[in-house]
């Protein structure tokens, strides 16, 4: 049952689907349903609508429509921009860098290359999650063929120097004349961050529409022209022949307009939800002993609060949260429920124990700054009893 | 635009989404829009219906809630069965075994594995599109470690004796003490054909929604306990850490209901087309000449019709029914646009002459007898003017 108030401080896990998005969605369920690769008027209507959204981000890319794939989402993105771009390379070589605090789409598609031969070098990061663009260019050998380091961080909300990293890696590819491919998880971005792909400098960025106000089940791959890539998810000659399956028409119309929408609100967006994010992040640190915030202190995303509490364990705060109303997590929701402590937190050199109890709230356009007071005091009070409860005598 | 009366006969490409399966997606697009993996209130609501989806999938399947992977449609399915049994059977074996006429999603997997060092046998069909269980039994080596068979083709309709391949498959490998992994590509089966797991006594089953009324961009992969497979879209834990990526609640619910719909109507809907079926393939041999259906006479999909017309090209047909208001296919949707000949119609033994002039109508439970009549009139019609203009000398 849902509480009759409620707070939603988890945008970084998920968003709802924007009211306009869902409107543009509906007609291609039952309506206007063909099959864009049917060559009659019904498959046609549906072909119009893919062209017409594939115009719409690419306009917020900054790209060529024909360099943007539809995918089912941020993981399919990210495991055929890097398996795409590591197998199409396989001849010129085998070893891949990207950073420790990638998203696991990352990694375990790294993991994943390792098993087919492959070496992978996860350039560690400084104590606020940044990961030096020097340490990246060091890191590059005469195999490497795929560079990948995210925007920004799901969990702390680090910013990453991307257009600068991709600089290096082009330059010094350049220099010895052979192909880099850079990719870049910006899953976390739209909205909050400039995604110009050539600003940004990258060859292959991902994005998964379910976090700015887009449909679940649906992304975007933009690949630059002529960057070497191989498609893997295979079939039908959908996507000029680089993602096989029946496209998803009424997602993928959705997406582009959530995707307008929030680059078009972008400066206000971020404007709002800085100013919240730092009365949260002054109010705990005003009023909780022992907190201590996760990430960078400004390179960090506009709409991210991650705070330990020392000697305070995060399920039962999020469990208390919960109670009182309000939706927040510990870290990643696609580790939720583990165990295991964060491979984010951990990167930053902080110990396990520490590293299991992280509060992360992540702000949106909706909340307010009353919502922000009423937060910071349900988290006071529970950090407050869970450490008196734990310093009292155990009978 | 839309004609104003439109004869819908290509539901092999896409179905539009049913009612009743619109509805119980729509509250998870806006409102419980909760990532499932989130611990608090919103997130299980999600994971509720992400539960339930599941056992309503099962219930049809006949098999465990727990063997069930949700996908984003049928060449993830089929590209993930056949990707993740073979690696995950890699130290022993290479080997496998499919058929010529398999969709692109099973048939360009097994192509890409051939890159990395597999062999693939493809098993020829009769004249009518069968594959016999004993020239599969007698394909299999000792390295053979996956086999995949579709239930039904998607260009002509032709029933595959999937349980008598997967029992005779079953029982060399017991006989030799090994494990070889049995796919079927489901994909055109719900709403016609069994798809009862136990009995089909396959390992590995893909099914796509929208080709029975769910949406689009979802799929699921049946995974028998205890097979061996490794999961390739990988990333974070969900999907009991077999499928990474957020899971697409709206879309899954919407396919669970639209499949138990078409299990629930099957009876009356084979009976329904299989009607119409026999009354569009009468009246075309009687008033056609020189007309030749492709498949075989009597195990095929109750809803599949396709034809040859010597001497006649498939698409100034498709174009002409196209303007008569009726929506039609030459082959697969997902082959349309493209000249080469249909693979399918290459594998019975047609010259591509002929293989590249089929017309493939395949009906639904809301076509009627009136709507076969017209179109069997504007094909005739169609047909005989093609041949006379054909026929008459060129200036």
């Amino acid at each position: 049952m849902k509480p009759a108030n409620v707070i939603y401080m988890d945008h970084a896990a998920t968003t709802p689907v924007s009211a306009a998005a869902l409107a543009a969605m509906q007609p291609y369920f039952s309506t206007r349903f063909g099959n864009p690769s049917s060559l009659y008027w019904l498959g046609q209507e549906g072909r119009k609508a893919l062209d017409e959204a594939r115009e719409r981000c690419a306009r917020v890319l900054g790209c060529r429509a024909g360099e943007i794939v539809f995918t089912s989402g941020g993981t399919e993105s990210d495991n055929s921009a890097i398996m795409g771009a590591a197998l199409a390379l396989k001849a010129k070589g085998d070893h891949i860098v990207t950073s420790a605090i990638e998203h696991h789409a990352v990694l375990h598609v790294c993991d994943l290359l390792e098993t087919l031969g492959f070496t992978v070098t996860r350039v560690p990061v400084d104590r606020a999650g940044r990961v030096s663009p020097e340490a990246v260019e060091a890191a590059i050998m005469p195999r490497t063929t795929v560079v990948s380091v995210m925007l920004a961080n799901n969990e702390i909300g680090t910013v990453q120097p991307v257009a600068e990293i991709a600089a290096r890696v082009k330059a010094k590819a350049a220099a010895s004349k052979r192909t880099i491919a850079v990719h870049t998880d910006a899953v976390q971005a739209p909205g909050y961050l400039d995604i110009n792909a050539q600003r940004l400098g990258v060859d292959l960025l991902s994005l998964s529409a379910h976090k700015f106000n887009g449909p679940k089940g649906v992304g975007l791959l933009f690949i630059r022209r002529n960057t070497p890539w191989l498609p893997t998810h295979v079939g039908g000659a959908q996507e000029r022949d680089r993602r096989a399956g029946t496209e998803n028409v009424p997602a993928i119309v959705g997406m582009s307009v959530a995707l307008e929408d929030a680059e078009r609100r972008r400066a206000e967006t971020v404007a709002h939800c800085t100013a919240l994010r730092d009365r949260l992040i002054s109010a705990i640190h005003e009023r909780v002993e022992r907190a201590r915030l996760n990430g960078h202190p400004t390179e960090r995303l506009a709409n991210n609060v991650n705070f330990c509490f020392e000697g305070v364990e995060g399920e039962p705060v999020l469990l208390g949260l919960d109670l009182a109303g309000v939706a927040a997590s510990s870290g990643s929701a696609c580790t939720a429920g583990s165990l295991e402590p964060s491979h984010v937190l951990l990167a930053l050199g902080m110990h396990p124990d520490m590293a299991r109890g992280s509060l992360r709230l992540t702000l949106g356009p909706e909340n307010t700054a009353s919502e922000v007071d009423y937060v910071v005091e349900a988290v006071s009070g529970l950090v407050g009893k869970l450490r008196s409860m734990s310093a009292a005598p155990r009978r």
